[in-house]
């Protein structure tokens, strides 16, 4: 995709600090991280969403998320590491191309996840029903 | 594991609210959804976090949860979905057997994204260079 911000980054006509490389994906620093060393994992292959990605692009981002994760552990005395899919604008997709996020986490950094909250009584079957007729 | 509790799922000796299941995987309702439909996708095979999964494990769940991602979207009308991953305790992980959170997403539901703030002048680089160090 010639106008893609990722895709530019890919083919290395805009600079980044990349970490990793290999045939399939390319790691590299987020500019603006939640935590230092925060990292996104980007396919070669453009798809615009996680959704709408092949099966490889799917298995190579999710096997590079773990390899990234253990070496942030590492490299940055890490003790934790959360990681994050944005799929659509609603759930925060900024740029359309598929990328994991790798955040780097410690003890008392201060980030905070969503409040969950107890179905009330027959919902939680209600929706289940829902997404057993859509799963077949 | 006899007392892991998604293992106690993955058996059927306590019941959950199962939407999908496979040889690899099962996925359930989140009894404290952040949005209703939230789901669990969970490995059959018990690994205490992400980090430590087989190649198998990572590679189902993260093809299980585009299927999830897709099936909410279709079932619920959510225009999006968060998939999220803690890995480990400074990262919010409760349960010690692996599970992808997967989060259906509406336009003004208020789940904020934690806040990125830029590097400063020298920072990301040197980050970039412990990342390397590591990562060969």
């Amino acid at each position: 995709m010639p106008d893609c911000l990722f895709c530019k980054i890919v083919r290395k006509e805009i600079p980044a600090e990349i970490v990793f490389e290999d045939d399939g994906v390319i790691v590299f620093i987020d500019i603006k991280p939640v935590n230092h060393g925060h990292l996104l994992v980007v396919p070669k292959e453009h798809s615009d969403d996680f959704s709408s990605a092949s099966d490889e692009a799917v298995q190579a981002v999710a096997l590079t998320a773990r390899h990234m994760g253990k070496a942030l552990m590492e490299a940055l005395g890490a003790p934790a590491f959360n990681l994050g899919v944005n799929n659509g604008r609603a759930a925060g997709q900024l740029v359309d191309h598929l990328h994991l996020h790798v955040i780097p986490r410690f003890e008392g950094d201060g980030h905070a996840h969503w409040h969950g909250t107890p179905y009330a009584e027959g919902e939680m079957a209600e929706v289940a029903q829902k997404l057993r007729l859509v799963l077949g």
